[in-house]
């Protein structure tokens, strides 16, 4: 178990935590005091760790994200399902709900060619955005949703591209847990980058040596 | 000011606090006891609204704002810069920051042809990230950098569109901070959404029938 804690860099302490919560399965006893263990054991505690600290889930839904992932008589879509609806949407939900966005957003999907499980957990978020965008008297940025759902569509087959170049069930659920996790801040982030180009364009800067002096570029143009 | 309140929808109490904040400029007195507003104190205050309700600004910062909004010295891009590096990005950070993403960061922005200003707020959480997944043994995801550029540019070109459908530099203001702010979750839901439909046609599920039966589709099915 020592071995197990070095090559996975995770203390013994919470490898016997694992064990006792069912995250982790067992070694093979070698002996009475000694259990050997191989690399689904390395790969597992990758993965649990994922769940635990990247997508923030509690013990008990962990357990039945890694249950999903060791049935294997449920395909691959199944488990990522379980996997993605188990992620907390926490933080994303707008502070007033609303439900004005149904019609909206069915009307999005259904010029884009999509259909999902009712409860997709990304239903009520988007439902709830569009209302209160409505509410606020903001119709032109409920406008926005045509080109919004084509932008999601290659962000998704980006995510399951590199969810396919992993092997192996485990594998590729800790890409789906860590890349549903990191890829929205990622995305929020490259949009206020892409905003300030765009923001150029469609209003130019009358005086690029005045007010914007004294400002560097990110990146930095080269030097040659 | 009992009218503003009616037509503004906000309470008195709170039109007297932006005014004593100079987050709002005084009514016309008609006399003593009376003042008189027009069309750009409504606006302004749903402008101030947006700004502390759904961009949880402070008073300070969100006066900061109204000032760049004001000086029409200032051209629209660099008010909207204020506007936008204003809005807090609380909760975009990754857990653990980690400043090895800067070189992937520069090298996609590049290839895109995207330069911005190096206060820019999205380039920290954008390395944190990216160099969080390089950390975690993810380069799979690291390599998702140019799709999601690409599907930014998109969405951030309708951000703007959007902007310009609005008269005014209030107005547009406006529509800088409740759409940058509320088309974060929305995109992180219709990504979701769009990684459930992306998801089905990577890992095809081989018995619809079976596993999947008793879920209902959304938008459902029209009956006819």
């Amino acid at each position: 178990m020592s071995e197990l804690s070095r090559t996975s860099g995770v203390p013994i302490a919470s490898i016997k935590y694992y064990q006792r919560e069912q995250l982790l399965p067992p070694g093979e006893l070698s002996s009475p005091t000694q259990a050997s263990y191989d690399s689904s054991h390395v790969e597992r505690i990758a993965l649990v760790r994922a769940l635990l600290e990247i997508g923030k889930l509690s013990v008990t839904t962990a357990r039945e994200v890694v249950a999903a992932i060791d049935d294997t008589s449920l395909p691959l879509t199944w488990t990522f399902g379980v996997a993605q609806r188990a992620i907390s949407t926490k933080g994303l939900e707008p502070a007033h709900p609303d439900d004005e966005g149904t019609a909206e957003l069915a009307a999005g999907l259904t010029a884009a060619g999509l259909a999902v499980h009712d409860d997709n957990p990304g239903i009520p978020i988007a439902v709830s955005v569009l209302g209160s965008m409505r509410r606020l008297g903001h119709e032109e940025l409920v406008a926005v949703l045509p080109e919004y759902i084509r932008a999601a569509q290659i962000v998704a087959d980006a995510d399951l591209a590199s969810v396919a170049k992993r092997a192996g069930r485990t594998g590729m659920a800790e890409t789906v847990v860590v890349g549903t996790v990191l890829g929205d801040p990622l995305f929020a982030a490259l949009r206020r980058i892409a905003q300030e180009a765009a923001s150029r364009s469609v209003f130019p800067v009358p005086d690029p040596d005045g007010v914007e002096a004294g400002h560097r570029l990110f990146p930095p143009a080269p030097r040659d």
